[in-house]
């Protein structure tokens, strides 16, 4: 079988096994405070251009998120999400497991009519537009409406859970927002590579220090074993954090596993480089259902496609050995899809998956 | 620098690595339903001669106990343990995090006056004795007092914070008074495969199914890159864990990188074998100390040493180029302080260390 | 002025005072051992035909609410209810406070689409159809999505948020559902006093004994100056409670005060009577909406109603000295308010209400 | 049978029964805006002398320190307390089900050799030591020991758990230290009148004012039917108080309720002298006592005292008709008793007690 349905399922690059091969016997102090932490961050923030930068290294996207919060948010507040936010869906309950509220907003219930259909399109593409945020912070404030929860930062992922990009200054404008509220800005960047790698993303990794309070940049799905950098732009929210890692059981022991991995990952443009073929591919399996005239539940240009199809389709596709995921039903005959590519996708199954796509 | 200060200090076991190499590109699903959480679970369930068990692989200690406590305690429930266990001292709140007090009792405040030496020694060596455990549990349900935290769960660790063991029959005594007040009992195996790999533990895996509701067999420590294996021999314990660890951000979309690693170290009796060396090391260490007329905080059989060393002795042998840790302070001019083996420790090194030593 | 913002305007019915001032200085255990509560317990069981109840009694409908959910739900755990369900809206996330996500459904989400309009109807009344619950459940544990919140209780107010009432049948309908998936139906009485009063109500104390497994009889806004009563039906849920109580600084010292107010309210038929009158008078408001061709955002039949009023309305009402709640806003020139009655609502005040409606 | 158990035993003192009745029908805005909370915030401030307090009505002890705890702590840190501290102990676990723990010290553990006997009565008698809390704070710190939860308040009663007095120089002392490390000092006062009554006192309303960061005043236990009021003297720990309250289920409807209660406790000097007599009896309790050579665990000065009896003594107390509390077991034949008094305590009730006594 060839599998399409997500993007860890292979171990990492191979730069990455021989570094764990090279240094395994190494003597190292535990809990991030080995020199690989250290040279993994100093990379990271001049590939940011950002000096000021505090980078902690945690195992995964939920732990990520779920330790963020917990750090930036007091005990009445919540965070302020798109509906299909990764946050909102598919954590078990992790912020809320932590005391928070996800707000999980409609851009349609929240922007103006002659906007509507770009609303449903932010909706289906999971992201927060900057009309959205405002009208419902400047409401919030408005009334002081003490009896319901109070937003205390706002969380947006780029690449979105389906695949889309912010522009640059879309960007800029949810920063000035939550400036003007004093609100923290986090951005979930699990699958930050097939951004950076995409022809049509304008946010670079410096906009993101410059833009956003905090952000994570995704380790586990971009090449690595696991692992993903969080880092704190603003120096107001960063306060004895890694005490609050290991009070979340989010810091390993072995932190040179996590720095090393990030070294190789920021030594030259590694990170990019390695998943550009996947963007490329993406964009390949893109065109193959487009030149069916198979429609899309949002405009990817990352490395996630949602085609949708409809049940034969559906089945044909895996008769012939191809495995991808179940994203949402669309109506009793059609579902949206998804195929992921990764930095291990190989281009030989690319070409079979067009061929396939070809004869639907 | 020679590190003799904790047992995380290098990689992991070349075994592990050959394997991550080899399966490298592997497509394999995520989230533990890969083959190789399989194949691990079904060695591990060999070696316990233990059917019945029910594996879960987390990434860290401190996340396991967190864990299985959010899983099985009710909210007014705390767990019992001794003052020097790791939920009470060194996971900056974690168990309390997930809103329950860890009930930390002093063998000294509840063993008899006839006991009051082995009460010492136990408080020491970070035992709970079935005594302790007796009087404690018998007095809080004689009185139902409903204004305080009500015990929900028993936290052992073998071996101990300071390397001590359990014997066999100490573990059927507080299994049998768990089971008298239907109180899980869970124990923490973050070194276990030291104890395992110790002459003087009587205490085998399939003790561990037989006389625990949950244990975990620690990897991070024992041969591992990272990572414990949480077993549930009762099934009154273990229902929807797998959610549970993800609400707790506990849980890795590479879960083969977590298989991958225990099938290697329950292949064969690996997991023991790589540390019986550290259990041979640790024991020169001691005679060395012992032979110096040095004292032990505790008497550890295991890979953890406390010698009581003066101020001067510490500097000499920090200027032999020795690093070991701090444990706690004696009086003024003394302290008990760690050294640790681990299944990479060489044997050049224990032998300069026993020259440093004899010294003093 | 004269208010009908809400239900809590003033203190409690006189025979609470009465009582209060007789048994001032009689010497009571404190926690809810005292007299009153048994009496009281004794007597709501006699209401209910329901020997089986386990009575507790809280201060407040948010307390009360977050200590049923902290009691009943696993860590990994949600409850269900609808989006203006006061549980999502107004308790600053006290039910997230405590771990649990809010699992609020549109039943125009999960209705289908000869039933759209219906459901709207639900959604603006804040009904939980017993369809949409089905095909929620249904939905969620045919998937087994453990990467998503396990719904892990039903919650229902009854009368609810917009002052609608379930039907006896449509109760049931939710009880079986609930019980096909072993989950535990929930119901908030805030304002239940008020639903026995209306003519519409075909939903008795005995319905609520018989149908729920854990309800909660409203005293603050029913007569009493402060106090709620939960009863659980279904012995699986109740286990520690009071414990729960405490661990969640729920329960007052002098359970005397919550023990004597529900044994007045419930002497006699005093708990229903004391609210028929508000019943009617909300009714004469409906009426002089309605005459006036008002509508209604929910077609309330208890003591909350909610016209539509255009800004100009709102303020010739407020000109002459009556005041109301802002509910929602319709339309820029529209909002839909709230006007409550209460116990204490006085005909003279409902008279004047009448004629400065009737110049609207 | 006439009680000595506790203070909660009858219902408040009748100046407020009668404010209830008077104002009853008065229409009253909820949730603490109104014009009772106004009042009595007011008044509290002038008995303070510190306009710049800010008064916040809890319902009760439990819910006041988890609240005020939740509010003020971060996810990573605890709150220091004494072993006996009604956080540690009484409240179920409260503090750590909002994810806290509490850092519960032994002055024997901290005072230095010299101090051994003023360490074990500071122990008995629940009060913290400066010199504990400075040992304890410095040691933390210096060794910037982020494994270990960090201390972020500190939790003291006055007064004691046992009844005991701090001295307005030992306020200061802590309150200092508190500083040294920027560290909130939030002191209980839940039996604060019998404090302010008794002879040997000599921390007035003022002190808390300018020593405490935060303290709440009693009311459960000095008078009212219920409630507490939590009085912050530091602004930079209140940001946003009300609406944790509500989060934490902590604020009542009918605010009027705790306004009311405490406007009348603190018109003129009612709080203090209501509980006047309170004192003088508990001092005559204790001469008794002493009459009869019958020692105390602590030394009290205030409403609750700890004779140590012997069974026998105790029984024949009982059997003449009059109950007190359990308070600790001495040894086999001795245990320490609570005898309480309270502002209801009558004077015949006193006589009797004496005459048992003296027959012991």
């Amino acid at each position: 079988m060839i599998r399409f349905e997500n993007d860890y399922l292979e171990g990492c690059i191979p730069e990455i096994l021989e570094k764990l091969v090279n240094t395994n016997y190494e003597q190292m102090p535990g809990y991030r405070l080995d020199d690989y932490c250290e040279t993994a961050s100093r990379k990271i923030k001049d590939s940011c251009n950002a000096n000021y930068l505090d980078v902690h290294y945690l195992v995964g996207g939920t732990q990520a998120n779920m330790t963020v919060l917990d750090a930036i948010l007091r005990p009445h507040q919540g965070v302020v999400s798109t509906i299909l936010g990764h946050i909102n869906v598919h954590e078990v309950g992790a912020i809320e497991g932590r005391g928070h509220k996800v707000l999980a907003l409609y851009n349609t219930d929240y922007m103006d009519e002659d906007n509507i259909e770009l609303a449903q399109q932010f909706d289906e593409e999971s992201k927060l537009s900057p009309q959205t945020l405002k009208n419902y912070l400047d409401d919030y404030f408005k009334k002081d409406d003490w009896h319901t929860v109070q937003p205390g930062a706002v969380y947006i992922s780029h690449p979105t859970e389906r695949g889309a990009l912010y522009t640059k200054d879309e960007l800029i404008q949810l920063k000035t927002i939550c400036d003007e509220y004093e609100m923290p800005l986090y951005l979930d960047g699990a699958r930050l590579a097939y951004a950076l790698a995409a022809e049509e993303n304008d946010i670079e990794l410096e906009d993101l220090a410059k833009y956003c309070d905090i952000f994570y940049i995704g380790g586990t799905k971009c090449g690595a074993l696991f692992g993903e950098a969080v880092c704190f732009s603003n120096k107001k929210y960063n306060k004895d954090f890694r005490n609050i890692t290991k009070h979340n059981g989010a810091i390993i022991a072995k932190g040179r596993l996590l720095g090393l991995q990030f070294d190789v990952l920021f030594t030259d443009n590694t990170y990019t480089d390695k998943c550009r073929d996947a963007y490329m591919f993406a964009m390949r399996i893109k065109r193959a259902f487009e030149n069916k005239n198979i429609d899309f539940i949002a405009n990817s240009f990352t490395n996630q496609q949602f085609p949708i199809l409809s049940k034969e389709q559906q089945s044909y596709i895996k008769s012939c050995g191809i495995n991808f995921n179940y994203e949402t039903k669309i109506d009793n005959d059609y579902d949206a899809v998804r195929f992921c590519t990764d930095w291990a996708t190989k281009k030989e199954n690319i070409e079979y998956l067009e061929s396939v796509i070809s004869k639907l």
